[in-house]
């Protein structure tokens, strides 16, 4: 479906414009190299985390406990798709595949996602535990992205870390309220996070892909110490201890996913399939 | 539940910082005087159209044919539940309600959003139909709600203008993009048309509440010819005619409402009422 340029005529008020839609423009890194596949791999991880983290906090809009933590949800949502958008459109360069294809056509085991990001929203506690290891953990990933032999990604790094930035800082706000909120927001917070730490350990996993891209990935095993740092700040500020749970051997990296995910991927692809290529 | 501040202390990374939230500084309108009986009334009809409408709209994160056209209609979502707040803040001034009493824990009777912000998303076509009345009807709105006499209701048009103005271009772009594509896109646009056009109407009754107001509101009736030039020119440029349908005696501003609304409701407030206060 051809975009539309020009002007409404004959509007007395003057002011309807119909621009064309500028979709390169709002992509980080468009115009650069194709990815070798190696490269699209690793931005199909990252694209996909992002993506579908996307997808849950979207379900919060207008639902949150206030009308407030709507606004902040959605946003947050709103920055990891456009994070999403920049990784699968650089992802696709290596086959000519759009970030619409990449998004809506793969089936679960071409998904790239780790596990955490593909656990419930839960209550809002839970949702808050998985914000505040994702992010945490994002930021250490865009952090030293920034500093990737390949531009694109670098770009993408460089443009994504202030937003990741902010979605941290909301994370580990919402931690301290609720763990040093009443008995009840403290026992659900303590137990969101039980529910979510199996999954951390797979986000700093070192998988043969990572040592053959060198120094064009963040190594994840890297990204480790200044996670734990944040974490055992938080904690102490909050009175938490680490909980004492076994890592997951979760697996998203290679495809294998969780048993929630294929809901979650599910409502994300109906539509677009049931309309491919938006055609009609 | 209180705000936490200050910042955390031993994080390697001295990045961390857990700042107050500052509700009042994002509504407009906040520390200015109270509003009238009358004035929150008419707040609630502006505050509900714009709410309920981005609850709706919100259900297209991650779901629309498109990524970046998830990311259009999710920032729409957002620009419109600014608005709700900024509306519904005021409204509540009047007898000491929050934003978040009046979205979460009224019942249906007391919601005043007129009937075509009611109407399902339906299709893609139906959703953007939807989208062009509303938002072509919320430009001419605020435009005029400038010249108010109260002054917290100028300064919400005023601060709201420039979004809803994108959101009417976006609106436009779609329906002349579905009306001069395919066949079937054109079918699409022209039965959602169809669907939505018995609601426009009810958005430009003078209903008594709106003689009582005077200058303080946009008097309804007064914005059905900017509406009317907006849709002339439109309709031209996709070659459309205007669906020939008797308008719904509707009654939004009454507390009377459609059957899909109560769905909708549930959907938003099922949350916040499970936890009231948020008090866990």
């Amino acid at each position: 479906m051809s975009h539309i340029q020009g002007d409404i005529h004959g509007d007395p008020h003057g002011d309807v414009s119909v621009d064309e839609l500028r979709l390169g423009d709002e992509l980080t890194g468009t115009g650069s190299a194709a990815a070798s596949a190696d490269i699209a791999e690793y931005a199909l991880w990252l694209g996909d985390d992002a993506l579908i983290l996307s997808q849950q906090l979207g379900e919060w809009i207008s639902r949150a406990p206030e009308l407030e933590e709507d606004v902040a949800l959605g946003n947050i949502a709103l920055d990891l798709l456009g994070h999403a958008r920049s990784f699968l459109h650089f992802a696709g360069s290596f086959d000519g595949r759009s970030e619409d294809d990449l998004a809506y056509f793969r089936d679960e085991p071409e998904f790239r996602c780790a596990w955490i990001v593909q656990q419930p929203n839960g209550d809002f506690a839970q949702t808050i535990a998985r914000q505040f290891v994702v992010s945490t953990y994002m930021f250490e990933l865009h952090s030293a992205l920034r500093a990737s032999s390949d531009p694109t990604l670098a770009a993408i790094a460089e443009k994504s870390l202030k937003e990741v930035d902010y979605h941290r800082d909301h994370a580990v706000q919402w931690v301290l309220r609720l763990a040093g909120g009443t008995d009840e927001s403290r026992r659900r917070m303590i137990r969101a996070l039980g529910d979510v730490w199996p999954y951390a350990d797979e986000l700093f996993r070192d998988e043969p892909l990572i040592d053959r891209l060198g120094d064009a990935a963040a190594r994840p095993s890297t990204l480790r110490a200044g996670f734990a740092a944040v974490v055992a700040a938080v904690f102490a500020e909050a009175e938490l201890t680490l909980p004492a749970v076994a890592a997951s051997s979760a697996g998203g990296r290679r495809g294998a996913h969780a048993s929630p995910f294929g809901h979650v991927l599910a409502e994300m692809q109906v539509l677009a399939r049931r309309h491919p290529g938006a055609s009609w």
